[in-house]
């Protein structure tokens, strides 16, 4: 098989966000015209971290070009619990703030779960509060984490089938492997989830038919741990000197998959692509 | 091998029950002395269902036997969702309550899932608000459904390692599989989750180090699915004129499993001495 029909086989993120971001700016048009409401987004940056400064910037461009007013609120890196919630608290009442999303990580001596929590739900684009999570978890999926919605709409995009499906999960995070999970048994797949103390990943993986390695180890799925056909989702994200690196070997588990996302250039952009679609839900569901 | 030597191979859920129901007693008392608070355990019935009264009323014994103040509420079987929720409103606010139950199923006519969703998150004796799961998930186990918080006291009971075993859940229930599937991957085991729609079962089964079945199928896992040495907790109750049966077939499974729990007497009994704990947990949380 030539290499141009492997080409066929890479699922394009950046044309899914594309996509996305479409019919969110549809959406935020419609929501303007019909209710003279601007979805805004509130970004909360605790320091400066400057990949952290990347990643919001990142989302303030994507919020450009849909036409959802950003903001950007920034703490020093000093700034304590007590402030840090006070701010939470008065966005949650901000009438024009409809998604807020704080930036994680958080310096250390600060506590990222109670900020999460202190998120009104209703205002959670990130899909991070428990009661969020919680609606996923039973079937109920609202505002939930952006990166395994990406994933599920890759899958739809596509037309790949999941119910009665194997589906592997490499890694179990609460901001990717868990939440994933739960969305893959909403739709019916046979999950299994594995992470470092999985002690023969080979056996999990070389059955998938849809595999999410989310594990943050540079080419750790080999062509070999595959199975002929696999749909694959390569969440993870290593930075070299010399480039940027996935948990899959896409060279060569590419000859063996039927699909699957690059790094750069797959799920990254469909999660920020994701984040504006749930800020515009969070403006629609608003009063 | 013998008949006798199987029967150290039965977990007795009597038996742990009767510990944890011990241990409730000693946090009753103590809370009684130290702070004169009685645990008070709401429980809220809609209609007259045979099988619910006889849950209720065995929820009503172990609260007897423990010294959990218990309250029957009743409402007709043509109860309006409005009546339910004035209901849970007012035992919310009520500060001799400290746990509410909802017993399922409701009349068909009524939401479920808004009347749990309206039992604070603080009185949620059974674990199944969105909030409480979220914060399952997320690894932050407080108030948990009751059955397989029931299975992680058995296998810290019986010393059973979790991390990196494989586990491997049959059903994927909202108020079983899900949170079995969430609790064992905080304790990190390899999880699957298998179901209905789970095209080759035994493949799955028979790897299992930990078995967890809750299907509702009468004798749906047979001895050539399992591994020999498995630990097996079958969920599943259904009831034949001559008897009640699991969905594990006890009699020949019990052959290959190093420890198994029997229907009925297994899972059942420690489930309610669950729900005692969490009550208490309640009180003791509360102001």
């Amino acid at each position: 098989m030539s290499d141009e029909s492997y080409e066929s086989r890479i699922i394009d993120g950046k044309v899914l966000a594309q996509q996305v971001e479409e019919e969110v700016r549809t959406g935020v048009e419609d929501l303007e015209s019909n209710r003279g409401i601007t979805p805004g987004l509130a970004t909360i940056l605790v320091g400066d971290d400057p990949a952290s400064r990347m990643y919001v910037r990142l989302k303030h461009r994507a919020c450009e070009r849909v036409g959802i007013k950003a903001e950007d609120y920034l703490l020093p890196a000093d700034a304590t619990q007590e402030e840090l919630l006070s701010l939470i608290d008065s966005l949650n009442k901000n009438r024009d703030v409809h998604g807020i999303l704080l930036q994680l990580p958080l310096p250390k001596h600060l506590y990222p779960q109670e900020a999460m929590e202190a998120i009104s739900p209703a205002k959670d684009a990130d899909g991070f509060h428990p009661y969020n999570m919680g609606k996923l978890m039973i079937g109920d999926e609202g505002l939930v984490p952006c990166t395994p919605r990406g994933v599920i709409r890759a899958l739809e995009e596509y037309n790949v089938p999941v119910k009665g499906k194997n589906a592997v999960i490499v890694g179990h995070s609460n901001v990717v492997g868990k939440p994933m999970a739960a969305m893959l048994l909403n739709r019916n797949a046979t999950v299994s989830v594995c992470h470092v103390f999985t002690d023969d990943l080979k056996k999990y993986t070389i059955g998938a038919d849809i595999l999410v390695v989310a594990a943050g180890v540079k080419h750790l799925i080999k062509a070999d741990m595959v199975k002929e056909g696999a749909v694959i989702f390569d969440v993870g994200i290593t930075k070299e000197e010399d480039g940027v690196y996935g948990d899959v070997d896409f060279e060569n588990v590419i000859k063996k998959a039927s699909l699957i996302t690059p790094v750069p250039g797959g799920v990254g952009p469909l999660t920020v692509a994701i984040l504006m679609k749930h800020v515009l839900m969070c403006a629609e569901k608003s009063l």
